[in-house]
């Protein structure tokens, strides 16, 4: 990754508190602490993790759980994808053998088809019959696909019946009542959908995930979280909620100069406004200072209300922008990195590349190419005898972040299944 | 794989009931009756597995449970070696974080050392603490390293209290009281060691399992399995059960040309004659008739006497030699397949090379070389595109045949564990 231009030095000049030196030395323990929390907390089937690397601190801005994107991974590591469907679907039980994807309904896109032919050829290797359909008409949760049935609470596609259903359809537009009646197992839980998860929520989890892993291994919380605030009842076309919006966005921007203070930081702080339910890079919009929030215009407003599906956006979650300072040196292009996992193992991910963006905005837009990560990178271990600051260590720690995201959604899925 | 010689053609023209075509052709039935296996019978934390591939039968001809060789498996695919000892381990308990390997004492060997170094690295990359020590004499069960020490049954090493004990030494010169009264997990199960198992107990348990295998996919056990006699209370030096031998080597001579008859082969019935415990290439012989046995030269009984560590060979497994009908196409070499995996996790091998050596002889003696056989190609699934003969779906056979020996290693531990 000698194109990555690295950003040690970057570092090093805001750091009192050193984040890489603290998870590389003590990379033994925070495994070992790993393994006890996947125990109590089982990851949830899949998941692909946004992070963003400021160089000062390093933290997760979106934690997908019906990630698409699959045909982006390095495809010389497929055996290690392959495995860890493997091991992942072993956990649920030995007698799976037959496993259906519920699509979202864009299978005509490209890069959704491709997406999705890499994802069954992973199962099918992994020793699994694979089988696909779409979920149906995404405007009405009722209409969905005819050759879906469901017969005495076994759910059946054109006669094939799956073991297994797994959900590639965030279900943004809510739960329909066929899933709510099946018996076969589903992964991931109707309840990690779209319809029930926000955002705001997983943070949540994310906080106290963050506040006990800085208790036992000494860091400062904010090197590895985004701070955020939520604002429910919200209408951009009305101007509803308006002041919930500013209060909680002037506590940020002076939670977020605090902090910027006592690193030394000499950056602008800045606020990304997201959806607090749903994904796509839909419904999301930066902000540089109160009075950008108060002069949004009318068609800011329309193309903020709306988000995936059509849905009307009506909470949404202030997060602290987190400057992207990975750059690919040539061409000089803004990167994030994107991890991907099955379970709690990690496969690796790629670089969001785009041309046309800054440091400090959204790279997920139209526009955006990909990068593999190979997964030798990004190994589940760091290099001690290679600088803390080298790539191969940047990566695992980007892995270590990325499984304490994993753990967060383990926790939302351990308190809506109990 | 394009230089490996394709045996296809030669495999076609023996075949009636074609053991490629079964075993691609049924891969989701097999892959779930091999979870279901392990659910039941745990595979041994690691193995290494010796095939040999005639093009008409693909079997297993020795399956060690103290592998070394980790050094010859292709670098580029380790973050997949480290996936498959953090599954093993983290079969056993979530709380282990300690490992000690206890090796072979000829550390000072190049070849054993680089294979430990290895060894040690996919561990401590798997996020474990890992320190190795010498077992110590072999020629004295109880002269073990005196940096081993037992305190009140816990097992340490200079200060090092290990959570788990790794045994990288095949313990063929027995079991120490030491390691008889550690209170800690060790594995493999001591009874592993070649003090107590013997390699007709394993072969016994592996017709157990290609007689079910074969049921359920209907395949002729003889396709899997070398056929084998065993001969206990044996004394080379002074010809003491010589009529044993010649007895079973006769049934076997006749059981061989019977199904080479039955399958129209056009070779030479051999056998091998082999220590029935131990390995490393000693105690090892070839016949090609019975009057080979009765000339055996006071040189060959001599060799044949010893094992590793000096130990009297005392019994001798009979076993059906097998062709490598493999071939480097340049240069002209012999080669026979090793097949790693940690628990029931294949992870690639190599060829065993040989350039002195013909199509009957056993590969594994000094001149050998070896050459990765690269995961990507060893794959959990054969590719249905591409033809049953083809090296990509060969090495699917060998990943089924190698877990098949696996599992009479994991019945073997079953039972000396119950």
């Amino acid at each position: 990754m000698n194109n990555i231009h690295s950003i040690a030095r970057y570092s090093k000049k805001f750091s009192n508190e050193d984040l890489h030196e603290i998870i590389i030395s003590k990379n033994l323990e925070i495994e070992a602490w790993f393994r006890k929390q996947w125990i109590k907390y089982p990851a949830p089937f899949y998941s692909s993790i946004d992070l963003r690397n400021s160089g000062y601190k390093i933290a997760p801005v979106d934690t997908n759980l019906f990630p698409a994107g699959f045909n982006n991974l390095d495809a010389s590591m497929e055996s290690l994808y392959i495995s860890a469907v493997q091991h992942t679907l072993e956990k649920q039980s030995a007698e799976l053998t037959k496993l259906l994807i519920i699509t979202e309904n864009h299978t005509r896109n490209k890069f959704y088809s491709k997406s999705l032919t890499t994802l069954k050829s992973f199962i099918e290797k992994a020793g699994f019959e694979v089988q696909s359909c779409m979920l149906g008409d995404e405007s009405n949760t009722e209409a969905i696909n005819k050759d879906l049935v469901l017969n005495n609470s076994i759910l059946s596609y054109k006669k094939f019946i799956p073991d297994i259903v797994l959900l590639n359809n965030d279900l943004s537009s809510g739960v329909p009542n066929i899933l709510k009646h099946t018996k076969q197992l589903i992964l991931p839980d109707l309840h990690m959908g779209w319809t029930n998860r926000s955002k705001t929520v997983h943070f949540k989890y994310f906080t106290d995930i963050i506040y006990n892993f800085s208790r036992v291994f000494n860091v400062d919380t904010w090197l590895l979280e985004p701070l955020f605030r939520n604002c429910g009842e919200i209408d951009f076309k009305t101007k509803q909620g308006e002041d919930c919006i500013i209060y909680h966005a002037k506590k940020l921007f002076e939670l977020i100069k605090i902090k910027y203070e006592q690193y030394n930081i000499n950056e602008k702080p800045y606020i990304m406004i997201k959806a607090d339910s749903g994904t796509y890079g839909m419904g999301i919009m930066q902000v540089n200072s109160i009075d950008e929030i108060v002069k949004i215009n009318r068609k800011q407003r329309t193309k903020m209300a709306k988000t995936k599906g059509g849905k009307i956006l009506r909470s949404v979650i202030l997060q602290e922008g987190i400057y992207s300072n990975e750059k690919l040196s040539s061409p000089n292009n803004v990167v994030e990195p994107v991890i991907y996992a099955f379970g709690s193992n990690l496969v690796g991910g790629f670089y969001r590349v785009h041309q046309d963006k800054d440091n400090s905005q959204n790279l997920n837009s139209p526009g955006m190419t990909f990068k593999p990560i190979p997964f030798n990178d990004i190994c589940i271990s760091p290099d001690h005898s290679q600088s803390i600051y080298s790539d191969k260590n940047k990566f695992y720690i980007y892995g270590v972040v990325a499984r304490l995201a994993i753990l967060a959604a383990a926790k939302e899925l351990y308190n809506v299944e109990i």
